[in-house]
């Protein structure tokens, strides 16, 4: 089955060579995109959609969410708008509450979530678990993400829970607790900041997950300027996550790697911290990409659309650059080539926007411009 | 008909002796509400709906908004994310365009703003002329505007028009312009600010306008300390809209009045601009009211959650009083005295949160928590 696709005001394609066509069409063939182009030139189809001079641009990619859990931190949040400091210890609310929830609850929970994010035009997601902190509840957490992405993640080193010395846990995360998630995750990541795992506890959990198959990638430089950033490149992560407080040596670091930079603008937004200068990654020639961080803690938001528009307005992004975090650089911080730009033969993840022009992203902010999301060739919204 | 709404999670009604209730119902009957209490003490009605514990704010009241005009300006939002500053001189590239066109364009796109504003749960707003700067134009948007709210405000001093002298524009618009257009307006504005009108201008405006019977609101201190908010309090006008850059004496002025502040952060975000100090003003006892500024060129956004998001974050409100700035205080702005809360009597205009608290409303920016809005007893989305 193809389906014609015209009637495409601007399409950014997010392909250096493709760049962005305007009065543009697309064919979309089974799951796959079939053809791109100039709208006169378009061939037959067997349907035909028409979505009048609307944009279009490709579906989301958010490589960094936290969505199995329960409960949420409302009087937290309230609590550090009125002047309290984000400290990485509030997690331990969360897995009090996680642990003591049943499936079902932990289910419907992240099918909400779910359900959000590809509202925002997300159609493809990273899950991380991490507000288990016990073999079961982690590995259980995989789980319940992996009935829903492909892109799950072992994050067992979060914080180190109540009730177990800091060696014992990290010696759990690297053993037992490895063990029972690495057959249901894609990816090993760890929390590398003050107050929760140091360079050489973080090390010792990659290594291990990587030994066991699983891609790395590391929460970096969040709250300091810690060594997260160069341990991720040490170790050839995906992904250094949050990069916030960067030195020189860091730049330098993840320019000269294949290591991707995520930057996650709603966790300093719901922090009230400062944000990182996407502008400078980018002048220094590094791979940026934008996530949402979705958390009930620092960033309890599944706003692709907002953290675009936050990327340009603190960042320093331009609108293209940020969609381009958000999309392309998304899919490279996830390894996936089949997604993150419309080209030929890529899966048909696409978002319809209701504007003439991807910069409405950043020129509207807080409108609810996506009005169309289709999925492997299927509108799902 | 009456109608109870129960299964109210926690309901912000905003009346400084009721604060808010939890476990709450209501009751709607005909435009208006008739009933509040705890979900115990409900008394029966003829229809009833059951919100499963979320939140009821009242209807968000945005006193503040430019919805009669044509195109957009996306190519200067750009450029101004890349570098260049904001002024004033932009507006006149929207006043070509709005006397371009049609009334079925004007009123086409006006209609899309009100249903997004609606759907952002809005139920009251107020609209500005200040396009067409010229006698047709401006009564041709007052009529349109009229059409849709009745907070309809003549803002022929939006800036002075090309092919006309400053003295001879200002003449016209508090003599033939006024005339032709007071008719179809409530409200009179003026915007006193470097590039447009200096004080004495738009006192002549305004003061022209009052004798014809029409409420002062004055866009006042936006790029600078000018002296839009004394004059303002002096002119005893409803608002001094924007008060980004103030002095003490400013503060100290509108403490001392009737004068409402309202604050416009979607203008900030948009032209990255330093937000006010809206906690300065509250700690000082003036009344602060949030309004999205709703506008082409410095704010193309109808997003009252983000703008309620964006004074927790940015003005240290707390949720709560920015939850009061968007609605009662938005009302106090139009001197309205039939909404702005829910009480007893008045209009039965309330937005149901997919969430549970009205606190998510800052805790979960971007996303489109506005699941029901209910205008005048009569669901509306």
């Amino acid at each position: 089955m193809t389906v014609l696709v015209t009637g495409i005001g601007e399409m950014a394609t997010q392909d250096d060579e493709l760049g962005e066509l305007s009065d543009a069409a697309m064919i979309v063939d089974g799951s796959a995109i079939g053809w791109i182009g100039s709208r006169r030139d378009a061939p037959a189809a067997d349907e035909r959609v028409d979505l009048g001079g609307r944009a279009v641009v490709p579906g989301f990619v958010d490589s960094h969410a936290h969505l199995v859990f329960a409960g949420d931190r409302t009087a937290e949040f309230a609590a550090r708008m009125a002047g309290s400091t984000y400290a990485a210890g509030g997690i331990r609310t969360t897995v009090a509450a996680t642990r003591a929830a049943s499936d079902d609850q932990l289910r419907s929970n992240l099918e909400r979530l779910a359900g959000e994010l590809l509202s925002a035009g997300v159609t493809t997601f990273e899950c991380k678990s991490g507000y288990g902190l016990d073999v079961d509840t982690e590995q259980r957490s995989l789980r319940l993400a992996g009935a829903l992405t492909t892109e799950s993640t072992f994050l067992g080193a979060h914080v180190v829970p109540e009730g177990i010395e800091r060696d014992a846990y990290v010696e759990l995360v690297s053993g037992a607790m490895l063990d029972a998630c690495a057959p249901y995750a894609r990816w090993v990541d760890a929390f590398c900041e003050r107050g929760a795992f140091d360079v050489d506890e973080a090390r010792t959990v990659l290594v291990a997950g990587l030994a066991r198959g699983l891609g790395a990638r590391v929460h970096a430089n969040q709250l300091t300027e810690g060594g997260g950033v160069r341990l991720a490149v040490e170790l050839g992560a995906a992904s250094a996550d949050h990069c916030t407080h960067l030195s020189d040596g860091d730049v330098d670091a993840l320019s000269g790697s294949a290591t991707v930079a995520t930057l996650l603008p709603l966790a300093e937004f719901s922090t009230r911290s400062p944000y990182p200068d996407g502008r400078r990654l980018l002048d220094a020639g590094v791979q940026v990409a934008l996530a949402t961080d979705c958390n009930p803690g620092s960033a309890y938001s599944t706003s692709m659309p907002l953290a675009i528009a936050l990327a340009v307005r603190e960042m320093h992004l331009t609108p293209a650059e940020a969609v381009r975090a958000a999309t392309a650089t998304g899919a490279r911080a996830l390894q996936r080539a089949d997604i993150g730009i419309l080209a030929v033969g890529r899966r048909a993840d696409f978002v319809v926007l209701d504007a003439p022009s991807y910069v409405h992203l950043a020129y509207r902010p807080g409108v609810p411009l996506v009005s169309q999301v289709w999925r492997a060739g299927v509108r799902a919204v």
